[in-house]
């Protein structure tokens, strides 16, 4: 946009780079449930495409399907294949189960003519705002000032996502080991675009492994499946993040997390079964 | 059997009601990826069959798939329909991703037709006895003799599952309405066949929901989603278990879930999204 008056109009859904990066065209021969996107490497943590981002691109397909039904309520992705930045990608979904209240879908996404995850999810719409019956209240915490911001430096990679992502880990857990294997901070983007229930599922695996404070940034830990619950709908601002991992054994290990608004409300929960490559 | 030596021989796998039910056979037509089994009534709660029960049918066709790779790592299942009693089921199944330490797979459970259940699994291998880097351990509850044999009573329904598996409930948290919404306590099969992975899917979705603990019993309480992640083999004796409902909001709720064997030693965790239908 060039004109001069158009930056105070609202800005269109797409300007803001996850939006903009996550973006699906129909496929070029108009197959239906067929999408194409493009992998941005600037959501890769090292090498590889951050899994959340992945899945948020993925869910893009979700979207197209159930457009009255918005918030994913329970989301399994399983990675097969680490995915490719830089690179064209083919989505494709269907829906499983209409339903008036909830729809289930599921959706593949390929890259070269390789399946890279494979997704399930329950959408439905989080519009009411009933007083919730339970719910786990967020932690007390240090604020986003007196938190420390994330880097590539811990973890020895490029995080790149921190282009994108502007993350503030609790200094109470941000040892390089020795400590309890759980991270916790504040996350939001940096453009400004304010969190919805889509990018719950990107900020549920943006934060460095739970179980680096524990051993030390000990290697790769790729995700071989991550499950997100969302709630219900976050208020603008930052969102406060938990993770924890609870077990581990054979270098197959646990991660639990919780994401809660500015308001303090839970909006997602999250468990993942990772690796942990030394 | 009717030989009075054979009492003595080990039992074949499928003597075993729970085998036994949950059997598939190939499909008539002899397509591969295809299974007949059917839906006994004897795993109902009410009138419908147990949704852990439909999971652990559907879970033969992945133990027929990836038989070297038997231990459900991270099995998750869409109910899309109630299951019927006392009708065949046709089971589809395949391989999305095989692996050399673990396959991604998923089945599809139909009934008349129509799909009841869609799952999507990590298959993998937990012989391996390596010592735990993390666990969760078994709280301390009364032991099977001290806690309350469950019945159909306080739910007003009629569970035949009880037919098949003895329950045992933590009269902590056994009231009918008023305390946390928390179940705990006990579980095995009735005729003596050990825990192993493969029951650990009925075993997470076999307690009377948690929510009744805090507000009675108060309807039907269908799953929508379940997740179960195995994360070792489990001892023979009873399986001590505990389901905790963390948010409930519009009639949503989430219920987590452990299991531990006689040794105290977790071996499954469970979390699952569900109605609460007044």
């Amino acid at each position: 946009m060039t004109s001069s008056t158009s930056a105070s109009k609202p800005q269109p859904l797409d300007s803001n780079a996850f939006d903009r990066e996550t973006a699906l065209t129909g496929s070029p021969d108009g197959q239906q449930g067929h999408w194409l996107g493009h992998i941005d490497p600037n959501w890769n943590i090292g090498d590889n495409p951050n899994g959340g981002y992945l899945a948020a691109v993925a869910l893009r397909s979700l979207l197209e399907l159930t457009p009255t039904q918005s918030d994913p309520l329970s989301v399994t992705t399983h990675y097969l294949r680490p995915g490719t930045s830089e690179m064209d990608c083919q989505v494709q979904a269907e829906i499983i189960r209409p339903g008036r209240t909830l729809s289930t879908v599921r959706a593949e996404l390929h890259q070269n003519g390789k399946q890279r995850l494979s997704m399930i999810a329950s959408m439905g719409n989080l519009s009411d705002s009933a007083e919730p019956g339970l719910r786990v209240p967020a932690p007390a915490i240090p604020s986003p000032e007196n938190c420390i911001a994330r880097t590539g430096e811990s973890q020895g990679i490029d995080p790149k996502i921190l282009n994108r992502l502007e993350i503030r880990l609790d200094p109470a857990h941000a040892s390089a080991g020795g400590g309890e294997a759980i991270v916790s901070g504040w996350v939001r983007f940096r453009d400004g675009r304010e969190p919805d229930t889509h990018a719950c599922l990107l900020f549920a695996d943006a934060f460095p492994p739970s179980i680096f404070n524990k051993l030390g940034a000990v290697g790769w830990v790729p995700t071989i499946e991550l499950t997100v619950h969302v709630r219900r709908r976050p208020a603008p601002g930052w969102m406060q993040a938990r993770f924890q991992t609870t077990d581990l054994t054979a270098g197959r290990m646990i991660e639990d997390g919780m994401l809660w608004d500015s308001q303090g409300n839970l909006i997602a929960q999250s468990r993942q079964l990772a690796l942990l490559l030394g």
